[in-house]
């Protein structure tokens, strides 16, 4: 069965710059899900946040697999009662892959209970993403390094738990690194930060940067039953 | 200096149980108090639920070390303003020793990002907390297990990430193991989970139990300047 | 394609003990193989420590994607230089699942770099196996917990790097647990432990235990090409 | 008591060649020592490879807290028998320091289980050195980042198990990253690599250099009594 996708957008950036718009005409989300609608194994729609319930009603999360987010000046306006929502559906088993400003989004400083903080630069300087887990299903066919020509800066410290795996450190030309892509396991749910993707910049037409986003959306597809772990008052086992 | 610590306790158990009382006549926190409080390094003083910010006013906490946090029933009574401001403490660099059914306060789940829940049997049993390893500064002055004769039993699935350092596990006579002492890095502070302490008996008179609160009060203290990371916008490097 | 699978056994026990070959006739590795390959994924054979280069030549490693390993009295025969090849195998990418008394075969201590001891005792004694980790793929089908009857106790403190991810822990009736089920990491293999298995004991055909040893299989299957890192002298890239 | 440390060196290109000599007239390992003995609580001495026992008689080893280990060129002239016996030592307790060229050590290839190999090129360029984790021992006193202009150039991938912890991430001017200061730990013993410390730079002259060394050797002290796990035969715990 596909791995059922929804990639989801504050969808702001785009309606208010033209220049923005020029890149993505009908959004970043809308540009991403066509290229993992390209993969024959993979379902992408897309939602945003001005949808009702931010386009992510139960019912559909209930039948998702892998959920993509970008968010940036408008995390606070993301309702607290559908963060739970969401956060309730990764412990189950959801995938989640935060993408670039989504780093401060609330789902993610509330999965990793730190503050998710960088220091950063609109200098449109060259990004080089360097692959140092070669064997980790997200590298699958990246080769050694990839270049971005024009990206903003993101800076260590990085204000996240010690990764589980790290599979992406970036070089900028102004002289910072970055763990770009860090894998986390929460409940039965797999999260993914890649941080490629300012607004003003063409990556995710990047084809390299849409390899890694279709390696993380396999890589973190639910691996087990729905599950969530409960609070049950047990009997004793018979014979210990 | 002495290691600042706070013995945080709803209090409410032991006033409102007689039996409950005549095991922790002032309450666990002034037990556990009373016990940090014969060590030379360690300054001991408590704090409960009833109290004026619950006991922990932002200038009270600026000069605290380490917190040590028991709830079970009044969770949803600790005021979330109040939890934020643990958790910018503890990701300042303050150490936070959770107790028992301090697994479902808000802080913990707020510092794990995961329900944190488990399995639970009141049956008064033998538990063995066994050292997994030995040369953990909490395992200090252990030996290779101890033994609590009566406790209620927690068991797995515990629903924490998965530790960065697992220290002691518990066998229960019913059947159940469990990751009794459990260690977390988030920020800047050091994060133990410690099971023992159900309120029905004797567990925080036991000296091995005492043993291990105390040697997680040094290991939790900072180790570092008060740091809480920012998002600052940075200029670049001179020459990268 | 099926995972091509070998499951190398010492075979000393069966060959020299009437009451150990009446459980296992062809021996363990036999009945682990033939479990197996039930699996329709799975493709199985065997190897002994008897056969020219313990049935381990590197053409046939290099054709093999996970090895299973069992031994106990006879792993200093194993000769070094295939513990290199096989050990390098890893490193590509083959995966390895270290069976019981595998805890002290030089493969195991190679990979993790420390003594892998742990206490035991011969009683016969049931054990009960908990699933700390529902979602991981090696707990699939298994539920909460299950019972061998009869086996060998090892205890803690087992000395293992601490691991990447704890799938099970075992309770002993005569009072120790243990962490029955780790997962590793090392280049660009996969390695898991799973302690049960002594010779005198069925329990190579318990359906349980033969359900982790299959998951594991699929766990451990190469996830990547072929693949181990060298020390290339590198140029420089082009403009950073 | 004083941090009794020891700096071993393979004592080669120093002798060798006469702009290294320049460098370090006493050789690497004298500077680094020198700068060790500066502090209150550290007391270090050297050993070097052409030495009886390379200098690390096993009554030396016995009474030493930290080894630090520089080696490159001799690397397959370090006696097995030694190697072991540093191996017992840190599984025992003591920290050990691996620095530069000592990352394809025999020491520190069998305490990481892997290849350890990475890219490099000599083309002394700048490399800034990024503190990740601000609030660890390792990064006391640093600052943000810090500079060394000439270096040789490491490369990702690194082939090192996942890192316990990373402390700093380095910048390359040519276009690569490095993870240059990660944790361990094996048995009772701490591990740190460090990457600086090409021989024909002026390296472990570095004020922020020698910091990060100092603060290693304080991190990696021992934490406990000396200490090996066994693999005992044990007597069934009196009622569990």
């Amino acid at each position: 069965m596909s791995i059922r996708t929804i990639v989801w957008n504050e969808f702001i950036h785009e309606r208010e710059h033209a220049d923005i718009a020029a890149i993505y005409p009908d959004g970043m989300h809308t540009c991403i899900a066509a290229a993992l609608s390209r993969e024959p194994d993979i379902a992408a729609n897309t939602a945003t946040l001005d949808q009702p319930d931010h386009g992510l009603p139960q019912s559909r999360l209930d039948d998702t697999d892998v959920l993509i987010w970008w968010g940036h000046m408008a995390h606070d306006r993301v309702n607290d009662d559908i963060v739970a929502r969401v956060h309730k559906r990764v412990l189950e088993g959801m995938g989640l892959v935060v993408l670039h400003s989504g780093h401060h989004s609330k789902i993610f400083k509330r999965l990793m209970g730190t503050t998710c903080s960088l220091s950063w630069r609109e200098a449109g300087e060259r990004e080089r993403l360097w692959i140092v887990n070669p064997s980790h299903p997200i590298a699958a066919g990246l080769g050694p390094s990839f270049v971005i020509e024009h990206e903003e800066m993101y800076g260590e410290p990085f204000g996240i738990p010690e990764p589980e795996q790290t599979v992406l450190i970036s070089w900028f030309k102004g002289g910072e690194v970055f763990r770009s892509g860090v894998c986390y396991e929460r409940g039965a749910g797999r999260i993914f930060y890649f941080r490629p993707g300012h607004e003003t910049y063409p990556t995710y037409h990047h084809p390299q940067v849409q390899r890694v986003i279709t390696n993380a959306v396999r890589w973190a597809r639910p691996r087990a039953e729905r599950w969530l772990d409960q609070c049950p008052n047990v009997k004793q086992m018979p014979e210990g």
